[in-house]
């Protein structure tokens, strides 16, 4: 479903004719973007999608960032990439928190990603072969930039609202860091504004389980005809237990059995959990490369707002004019709620403008992407009343 | 450092002469041990070693129940072994609260092992070839059952003790409640008495990754003439992050870079989380057996006691006359401390004499082979008033 070949060329935000059902961009033709590791990237490729209509005073931005398994489509993609659901529809839609009748909505597939935007799998201009680990190292701040370039291409300078869950909030929170004054709202939530210790532990456990699968081949595998499958299959595995609570597993499958009454002996899925893990991992291989997985959890370990502020998370948000709603899930324990409460307090310290929400729930941290009713209410309220106050309203 | 033969006729009780340095003992040679599974096992080897002395009642037997990747060295092997520190040093010495002095201390590597008991990697008498995936499924309960035999061919009937850490534990609550009147006292650590769905998933991510090798060659590794190192060390990685709380690792690595002062805006392991990880899986490789591995973390997948009986934890106790003392780990999320308080619920409804400590620490599972003054004086305390109560005074 993924072109490893995109037209470099296709007309600024509009789908491709023929060659990709892909709504795709050329950026930095002119002058290549400077990234944080010293390497200049460009022309690049982004892919995008957006929902609503953008209004007369391009006020009603909100620009939605993904997390690491994301992708730009919010609500289902066209069926010529992917027969799937979007991965926030309950969040993005007509008379939902982030109302189409109201907003426009732009999502962006992050730069190294694998739905479009220039990854490690696309071409290296300068040997046209695959990049694999040729291509540069990127940050979250990299990430950033490229969106801001995206926006630029489509005439949008400011922003209503940055939204994101996961490595998605951590863009919301670089956004009013690095470009302030261009934002009214930031919204991170289930996020951090450094990834801990225990969560670059994990990273590194996927990294591994790819890099020791030997169809990797160094990173080269396109040129090798092949896919470390098996390796990135376990890499979602491991991340995917810590995206849901021990409570959520044992509601969900406890002790219960696949298809059997009692146990193989043996080393089949007995157990419906380990049935649903296996599933896990091998559908996540036919829509993500190994590549851009070590690429984007690479991001995310790099990621330390305060250390890009001299070592303060107070700095970071010094004179900020953005409205924040930080929102976090009590049973979440990759991204738990001292780590928001960090960044409310370093919004507190420079007398930002901040609300804090921590979300009742058994369901992980994947609680963001689900039916919670309380944080869809809370999130729709915030952005209501910050529209009212900026003056947007229904297209 | 692991024979891979080893004489099946050493003389019971006694170190082999000049072939091994493990002390091990044939079983079930007359009559072999009926599996859970419905296989026949037998004869085979089990290794184990002993501290302390035997008094003449025989009533200071403590029997000691090692976790997953443990073995029978509570203190530091032979030399010609490992050159290693034991696993219990803290806990098993003269003057500690498993006193050498008092207590005649045995621990045996579980059947299915990799230090000198019959697992896997050892020799199918029925082809002559390694027994790889031919070797029968254990379970919790079938290692107790040799331990039985052990003590059996030692002479010894009755426990004053049956101590063990997580899966020792699990061990340590199937010995009484297999063997009803053989075991005075019984101290489960850190433990559970059902394996839980994420307990099963994390254990399932790290077989996922041995079988993923493809050097593990569907488990025929050693007639290949190789092991399945890199699936090995992503499974003990994996499973290592669990072993230690969030805290922990953000006290003892946080974000500080390995003997670097910047990124290297690649995938070195910059962190020294990432270096401390690769370091733990590649020196497990060296010690274990990935097919022991496979089958070990299915016995603890398979443990259940409460199924053992019927689906009750209280019936698996009915009329025992065991005093229990169970201890949990505050930061302990792999057992936390609410599985502890299941066993203590359910020995309470049998009006068992059970007491119960849950003991702060930041320190994570790992906590119950660490230096937990607070665990260790309270179990010497427990141990000592038990010892005073059936008269058994210092050797």
């Amino acid at each position: 479903m993924e072109p490893s070949q995109k037209p470099q060329q296709a007309p600024q935000g509009a789908r491709n004719g023929t060659a990709s059902p892909l709504r795709t961009v050329t950026l930095a033709a002119e002058r290549p973007l400077r990234l944080d590791c010293g390497d200049d990237l460009g022309p690049f490729t982004t892919a995008y999608e957006t929902y609503g209509r953008l209004n007369e005073a391009k006020s009603n931005v909100i620009l939605v960032c993904h997390a690491l398994s994301g992708d730009q489509y919010l609500r289902a993609p066209p069926k010529e990439v992917a027969d799937r659901p979007g991965w926030w529809e309950p969040v993005v839609g007509p008379g939902k928190p982030l109302d189409t009748e109201r907003y426009f909505i732009v999502c962006v597939n992050v730069l190294g990603g694998c739905m479009g935007s220039t990854g490690p799998k696309d071409t290296n201009p300068s040997t046209g072969k695959p990049y694999g680990l040729s291509y540069p190292l990127i940050t979250v701040r990299d990430m950033v930039r490229a969106q801001s370039l995206l926006l630029e291409s489509l005439g949008i300078e400011e922003l209503f609202c940055v939204i994101g869950g996961s490595m998605g909030g951590m863009q919301a929170l670089e956004w009013p860091a690095l470009y302030p004054g261009r934002v009214a709202t930031a919204v991170p939530v289930a996020s951090s504004a450094r990834h801990s210790a225990q969560n670059i532990a994990f990273n590194e456990v996927g990294r591994q389980a790819i890099m020791a699968d030997p169809e990797w081949h160094n990173g080269d595998y396109l040129l090798h005809g092949t896919r470390p499958v098996r390796g990135l299959a376990v890499a979602r595995m491991a991340a995917h237990i810590t995206y849901l609570s021990e409570l959520a597993l044992q509601r969900k499958f406890g002790r219960a059995l696949q298809d059997r009454t009692d146990f193989t002996y043996g080393f089949d899925a007995d157990f419906q959990v380990e049935s649903y893990l296996r599933h896990q991992g091998v559908t996540f291989t036919d829509r993500f490369d190994a590549n851009s997985y070590l690429y984007i959890t690479r991001a995310m370990d790099y990621f330390d707002l305060a250390a890009e502020f001299g070592g303060s998370l107070v700095d970071a948000f010094k004179k900020t004019t953005t409205r924040f709603c930080v929102f976090s899930f009590t049973s979440d324990w990759l991204y738990p709620t001292p780590e928001s409460r960090e960044i409310v307090r370093a919004l507190n310290a420079v007398a930002a403008n901040v609300s804090f929400a921590e979300i009742e729930t058994d369901k992980g941290h994947d609680a963001f992407l689900l039916d919670e009713p309380e944080f869809h209410k809370t999130l729709a309220g915030f952005l209501a009343g910050a529209a009212r106050h900026h003056g947007i309203r229904a297209l």
